[in-house]
């Protein structure tokens, strides 16, 4: 079970973009600790758009609940700062340790972040890879990328996924009796040709349709 | 060298997060079809914050350029229309085929995304794994989650980047040697301390002020 936990939010926009978010990837639990703004205004709401029920059952808090197995802070990139508590993970080596224990995930105010004390209070943190010259993302754009990262390899995105091996050596098959059948010049292009089309296939991660489309041309040229 | 194409887009604090994101992740050419709103105005200037810059660079265009190798459109996950041109690959395909070219991403409209014909122009499609029940991210959200996913590999994140396989070989002398001279009941039981330390180290992904810390932890057991 994975909980959002924005400390001191200072815009209500971001809280309402937060939950939009949250929504969008499958999370529901959102605690929010001392909002400097109402995150129940319209404009967060608005932003939330069809996400208002996370947002209206947002537990707002004095302080971080002490109910989670992990708790793990979020970080901006590191300056210089040889800072031993800021070992950042990135989100993608998050995605590998979550497992199903209850876990607070951290972000922190618009303005400056998590203070040191709550950093130490983390089991560890993460940190998006972004460039130095301009490292401060968006508050809601973190929690999106974390979101996103920690969900994806869970949702089947497509009901027309890529072909199986299987179905794409019957689909080789097709296209090497059509270039078997074929005049080259020299055997060696003729196993060029074969070579080149199971990249250019392979490449392409065809889906059904498009590869028994495919089955159709190369079964017309016979 | 990739471009951030937004369609028509209706919401000018929208187009300001979009400029901040791709400062963000290092883009900077974004390209805005017949805006519906001010790209310029406070609201975009204020949500860019320090990419002001990518914003006033900003070219405003009526059609898409056509100066592109490759268009991807982007789409919000499918419904059950079984619609041939829609056969999404994920952020992080897309990763995997980016190539020098160039190339233009679209990003539809906040309300309706974009048309069947806008789509055909292009190459193929992406869309972000969301879930079902909501599956309409915010505009800002989708470019920060694509341009996160394109640069997330070329980004060296950490001036602490985990120790090497060697420096965790050093440590691990460290450890089999303190194991080795502490007495266990059996021999299996020391091996199972060896195997459990060497896990244990491993997950946590040392950097090497940490790794020489324990180093020195486990030297002073001598």
């Amino acid at each position: 079970m994975i909980s959002i936990i924005l400390v001191e939010p200072e815009n209500s926009g971001n809280i309402g973009a937060v939950a939009r978010a949250m929504k969008n990837f499958g999370f529901s639990d959102l605690v929010i600790l001392n909002p400097k703004c109402d995150p129940l205004c319209e404009e967060a709401r608005k932003r939330a758009k069809w996400a208002n029920d996370v947002l209206r059952r947002a537990k707002i808090r004095k302080r971080i609940p002490r109910n989670f197995d992990y708790l793990v802070g979020t970080t901006a990139r590191l300056g210089t700062d040889y800072n031993i508590p800021r070992s950042p993970l990135t989100p993608e080596q998050l995605a590998e340790k979550i497992s199903n224990r209850k876990i607070g995930i951290l972000f922190g105010r618009e303005s400056t972040g998590l203070r040191n004390n709550e950093i130490e209070l983390c089991d560890f943190t993460v940190t998006i890879p972004t460039k130095k010259a301009y490292s401060s993302l968006n508050l809601s754009h973190s929690v999106a990328i974390v979101l996103y990262e920690l969900s994806k390899d869970n949702i089947e995105l497509s009901k027309f996924p890529a072909i199986s091996k299987k179905e794409k050596e019957v689909l080789y098959t097709y296209i090497i009796k059509s270039i078997d059948r074929m005049k080259f010049s020299t055997q060696e292009k003729k196993k060029t040709q074969k070579i080149i089309w199971k990249k250019v296939m392979g490449k392409a991660m065809l889906t059904k349709r498009e590869a028994f489309a495919l089955m159709g041309f190369f079964r017309k040229l016979e």
